[in-house]
């Protein structure tokens, strides 16, 4: 199969590197790597990768229509939601090649882990989780009376570790209701002893990503662990449920199901303790150099689970005005079930 | 013109609010505001400034055609630079509406900036220059055997004021041969007394961008000034010409001449001194609530300079493995030529 890609996770997964301006093109088994002055020194390297590197004299996406129109290949397959309509249009106009489109083709070749990449996963999970520990202790220490605003920059600064690590996305530090907002955006809204806090947030790690969500009762023994005693007996209600779906669908993870057959394994605690309509999102993702990758573990999710998929899953239950209550992890499909990362 | 947006940006520009999932239609001079459910309860405050805004019950891609259909516009145009092939093919299909790509359609109409932007644009500035020596306070103190990463970590704490601005783009900090790159990653290399410091950081207030660079000899008295004392003679010269170049090009700035010509002016100082190869991009670009916008400042820009424009002027001179020069403020064109921002 010919193929173009563009999109940077997908190009490193590929050859090992990547920058911010590059196309891969694979023509005939041979990968092109077409970049500019700014990297061809780094980009070099991948030439004991077997990999042909080409310095654009251009615009990058001139020079890979210049290199179709010596290589002639009879096809071509491109994501089409990843190439802007200008960008094609340069590309393939009056080349006379056949262009196919083909969503999602590289997260398509992504979706089972190797060993390597579940090793790597694996050690972001580590390292996202001892920052879960350490912002626990932050907050434990100076959480009492800060703003949301203030803990989600000091959860920013926390998971950098100083740049040693990238983010996966910007964390979510939601305080009761704001944490019933599956998006919630850091705001006034101030600590205080018995409140609801929920942390979502992951780090990147050799350019994989780890993801994880608690949901904690502040007080002073504040931490993130998924025993939590909640002031209030509602919340505690809501805590278990979702602690219970989440519970249920990592029991569920096994080779040969459906993805769909997760998701109903959450849902079904969910809707049969009467919060249905609570929770309203998938139960999960595939996670690797994306933070949202395949297979999506959703009602209608036909994927059929394989050992080394590694996915999170995350049930959730939101009362509007009220309060939200989500718990993830990261798990791999292995021959014994879901292993959390 | 009836026209489609989807940028974030380019969409708060049209209606004063955006989000991370929305599109603005506008047909027959009313403006649709199509959004999900996250965010619905925000963007309904646009109904008092004449928008319609519209819950999306589907995909928003969805939604948009769905109304096209409805409302048969004749012609619609569109980015073909915002539009992805499969966005585009889904929009667009079989509606018998003229799709008419027109590049930077947005950007060109937020080229002439009003009071009232030029009014934030000032106050981004003055928050980014108090950033800059809040940050050279901090290298003052604690530079010293500090690594690249680390200064770099501290200039994004620094430049975000724990949150309350947002940052343009990630700053870009740089010492000695790291600042000949004109896109340096940072690194593990030390910061000594008598070396050369590069720093490039722009904040976000009110979505609007300020964006700056400066060059310092890093000693006792560390400052970010534009007079600089180098320890070594070659800093100091090519500091000189790079200050003189970007001093002529804000000297040309003047109502009614080309972008070029100020491209030009600044170009002529460092061609003169021998270092016409060492200055390889343009003089300048476009600052709003895209970091870059029009007018582009380059050598080929044919774009006129008007009253209310804004736009860096950004000479530099990038010895490779020795150092790299960058000076640049963001200026708005006034009927009195260039006021820096």
């Amino acid at each position: 199969m010919n193929y173009i890609l563009k999109d940077e996770n997908a190009v490193f997964f590929e050859c090992g590197y990547s920058c911010d301006n590059e196309i891969l093109l694979c023509i005939d088994g041979v990968k092109y790597f077409l970049s500019d002055a700014r990297y061809y020194f780094e980009a070099k390297k991948l030439v004991n990768h077997g990999v042909i590197v080409v310095l654009a004299q251009r615009n990058l996406i001139q020079e890979a229509r210049m290199l179709l129109r010596k290589l002639k290949p009879k096809s071509l397959v491109y994501n089409p939601d990843e190439l802007s309509v200008s960008t094609f249009t340069v590309l393939s106009k009056g080349l006379g090649i056949n262009f196919k489109p083909k969503a999602n083709f590289s997260q398509i070749k992504r979706m089972i882990k190797s060993e390597e990449e579940i090793e790597i996963l694996s050690r972001a999970a580590k390292f996202g989780a001892e920052c879960f520990d350490e912002f626990a202790e932050f907050v434990r220490k100076n959480g009492e009376g800060m703003s949301e605003r203030e803990l989600h920059f000091n959860a920013q600064s926390i998971f950098k570790r100083k740049n040693e690590l990238g983010l996966s996305f910007d964390p979510i530090v939601a305080i009761n209701e704001n944490a019933a907002k599956a998006h919630a955006l850091p705001g006034d809204k101030i600590l205080r002893y018995g409140d609801l806090l929920l942390l979502d947030a992951g780090v990147k790690f050799n350019r994989y990503c780890s993801d994880r969500t608690r949901t904690a009762c502040f007080d002073e023994n504040f931490n993130f662990s998924k025993e939590q005693k909640f002031k209030n007996p509602k919340h505690q209600e809501i805590y278990e449920i979702v602690k219970e779906a989440q519970k249920v669908a990592l029991d569920t993870v096994k080779v040969g199901i459906k993805a769909g057959q997760i998701d109903k394994a959450a849902r079904d605690v969910i809707v049969k303790a009467g919060y249905e309509k609570a929770f309203f999102h998938s139960t999960g993702h595939g996670v690797g150099v994306d933070i949202h990758e395949l297979p999506v573990i959703g009602a209608r999710s036909e994927a059929v689970i394989k050992e080394g998929m590694v996915f999170s899953i995350e049930p959730g239950i939101y009362l509007e005005n009220e309060f939200g209550v989500r718990i993830e992890d990261v798990v791999v499909a292995t021959k014994d079930g879901a292993r959390i990362l």
